[in-house]
């Protein structure tokens, strides 16, 4: 059943795609699970593990054809067709990430923009119209859209997931700094850009103390 | 010894600070291990574990004080002055970065910007100057950085951890879509949008079609 593969094959899935796409851009035609592993960070029997998700497996003597394996998790991860998303809150935020997707992977579009700023509405921002929320309903039935990306404040966000869910949304990649409550059966993904600020400058302090400790004193 | 904490209790951490904010905001003065758990999304005893690594502890009565727990966090995670952080590559998401984090935590602050691109040297981009990057080692060094956001494509975002590296960076939020290898004593956390964005349409599909299984069937 394919919706027992955990969120982290996907995600792991998603970065293969990528090396390969390096890979591809390169010239490389053949690579081992052993590469790719130090490539993604992971183990090679991880990789192998992966890659059975997908039903591909490589000879053991070339390992993996980077184009069809490329190919395989291509079809394994999207739909079959081009897929349509919608964005809430076309903030600073939210215009950043219609320009950073825009045409980053033609299988997954912003076709569909939310703000309750008047001033937004019915006008074309970087390619998409943006609508009024109450739309939200009619818009994302019409188009088909299953998945969201919210980029509205914190306090806006869980009415604004409770719009998307009842418009039809089954995921949502959630940029406010809260915890959404969904009922089964959406699945939520977090982005909490501040929060990884906030733990590297941590750790950055942290490195940098440690670092700082005469040696003579280590001793 | 402060270094012993985990990753994970820093990034909840941050949660629990935000949530206190939100009560602050609302104008509540107590909360109950449990009711910022729900908030959080995580156990009250793990909320009650956290604290302890903040040396806080609330009355059994009548919970945690909001303000005084948020300070005691504050006094845990951040610097004890205002921290500067450096960002590398000012495209589409580098400047969307830059104005999210504008204002938003004045004790994290980008203060200083580079980019490869000769257009924009010695401007002043959202308020932060933008050099080459072969000015990085003085002027991370001049500025006492220790924390770098890299939001240059996979490509370059190796050498560039490098450079910051080189440069005295111990800490850095990477964007770019690879596993950027650094020696230890530098912590690296990862925000992939894009790898987000495709496990999000990924299990939308699938809690789409789990839906449309006709109830018959189940039984």
């Amino acid at each position: 059943m394919a919706a027992s593969v955990p969120t982290r094959t996907i995600g792991r899935l998603s970065l293969y795609r990528r090396l390969l796409g390096n890979l591809i851009a390169d010239g490389v035609e053949h690579v081992y699970s052993h590469q790719l592993a130090t490539m993604g960070g992971v183990t090679a029997a991880q990789v192998r593990r992966d890659m059975m998700s997908v039903g591909y497996s490589g000879s053991p003597k070339r390992g993996y054809e980077v184009t069809a394996l490329a190919g395989s998790i291509g079809n394994f991860l999207d739909a079959s067709h081009s897929e349509p998303v919608a964005l809430v809150g076309v903030g600073n935020l939210g215009r950043a990430i219609m320009a950073y997707f825009a045409g980053r992977r033609p299988r997954l579009t912003i076709t569909a923009a939310f703000d309750s700023d008047p001033y937004k509405l019915n006008r074309v921002i970087l390619g998409c119209r943006c609508h009024a929320l109450s739309e939200a309903g009619a818009v994302i039935g019409q188009l088909g859209i299953m998945t969201a990306i919210v980029t509205v404040p914190a306090s806006a966000a869980q009415d604004v997931a409770d719009q998307l869910v009842r418009a039809g949304i089954r995921g949502i990649l959630n940029f406010a700094p809260i915890r959404l409550r969904v009922r089964p059966g959406v699945y939520v993904e977090d982005i909490d850009m501040t929060m990884s600020l906030e733990k590297v400058a941590y750790f950055a302090r942290q490195n940098a103390e440690t670092r700082s400790i005469p040696e003579a004193a280590v001793i």
